[in-house]
């Protein structure tokens, strides 16, 4: 996503040029190329699928929804299983509308994980439950810090149900040290996402996540206290910017690189 | 600051016609019309005038912009005296530029209220540290939590240095309840004030604070809680939004008691 107008033939020649051997993958982009020739295509090339992005939306209180979300969440699982990752990210769900029981919304999510973790694990994919920002909390994902998305993660065994650490959710939490101690106690970190917190945030603060430097998160010690935990797996650039996305997807892809190796790279 | 687009004069009269007998003041509009003058005005109109908003900004690291800052603080206690509040908001600050270092804001923070507190009770002020949501982390106010507030509060009298609960800052907080709880059982509830979560936030997420009732917040849900934890106080109605003010400042002051009795009031 964080260069999204480039195509994924154009993704994946970007990739060569710059060595870069791992890619997450988007469930829309991968859905619209067609499942299997993105597979193959990444698969040819030698890129390492990393996660695929995303499941989750598990917190309708319409019968008919909630099957309908359990249903696309499977595809999104077997949609993982052609890439060949072993990792899907759920982003949660937000307060379906006139409601207002997030701790209600957080059971849902639950309920909805319970059916999908063994579905999932007898295909060899494990869910990242990933909290988001606050300022998601009514419309996007109800999971709104570290330790809520590890509560619900507990409930589950660690290989079939983890967390996906992102620095730009979580960057405010003071309790999010501690908390990514729990998840490494438990094993429970499944993928680490970077991205700097650039301020002004844009309308709908969607689009509005900082390239790596330009913002106020210190991405080096995030890395160092995940790595601290045991996580030796991928760390993926998930960078949504308007900004970025009107410039030249090689551009910015090269300038990501630079940036990573400058801003999250033990010196 | 729910009706800024009304001048003093004009206020005074709505909430006459209103029969509203207590108000939150705002610093800018009062000093640009005049400290001594505003005071009056709302005296001799029998408002009373629950809390003055806002000191803070207090986690500079130069030392002249924190001289500076200790002195403006100094005048808004001076202002609060003159208006007969016996409150006095604090909006902390956010990350110095280049800064990454939140705990550290938060000690200078810390450090700035150990020179005013004293001087705000000796004038019988009390200050109200106030969490605000962890969208403004970088830019505004790296107190993010209730948890946060207290931690600070906690090192002063309760008498000199208390809480402002805001529900459009902490909704969100699974943790909030408990603090409500900490904060109660220390007598530190300071103020409380109202506002709805709506979406979509717009461009800077300042002024997009939601009418009562038009958003994700159970807001005599909290008001409960509060009042739970023996807080008698005024409840005030503290809504930034671009599209309130636009329209008639009457019509929203009146829109705004009307969702007030209809949101926020026990059933």
């Amino acid at each position: 996503m964080t260069v999204k107008q480039l195509g994924l033939p154009e993704l994946v020649d970007a990739c060569a040029e710059l060595g870069v051997r791992n890619v997450g993958t988007w469930r829309e982009p991968v859905q619209a190329y067609g499942v299997d020739k993105a597979a193959a295509l990444l698969r040819d090339a030698g890129l390492t699928v990393t996660t695929h992005c995303r499941g989750g939306f598990l917190t309708a209180l319409d019968p008919a929804e909630r099957t309908a979300a359990l249903d696309d969440n499977k595809r999104a699982v077997d949609e993982a299983v052609t890439l060949g990752t072993d990792v899907l990210v759920l982003v949660s769900g937000g307060l379906p509308a006139g409601s207002y029981d997030l701790a209600g919304a957080r059971e849902r999510i639950a309920d909805g994980i319970a059916v999908l973790a063994p579905y999932a694990a007898e295909r060899g994919v494990r869910l990242a439950i990933e909290p988001l920002h606050p300022m998601y909390a009514a419309d996007r994902c109800v999971v709104s810090t570290l330790a809520q998305a590890l509560d619900i993660a507990e409930r589950f065994p660690a290989d079939q149900v983890g967390v996906c650490v992102d620095t730009y959710h979580i960057w405010w939490d003071d309790q999010a040290p501690a908390q990514l101690a729990r998840a490494g106690a438990q094993g429970r970190i499944a993928t680490f996402q970077l991205a700097d917190w650039t301020t002004p945030l844009p309308e709908g603060v969607l689009n509005g996540r900082g390239q790596l430097g330009d913002g106020a998160i210190d991405l080096r010690y995030w890395r160092g206290l995940v790595e601290q935990q045991g996580y030796t797996g991928p760390i993926e650039v998930e960078l949504f910017n308007d900004g970025l996305w009107a410039r030249d997807g090689r551009e910015v892809l090269a300038e990501t690189v630079e940036r990573f190796t400058r801003h999250a790279v033990r010196q």
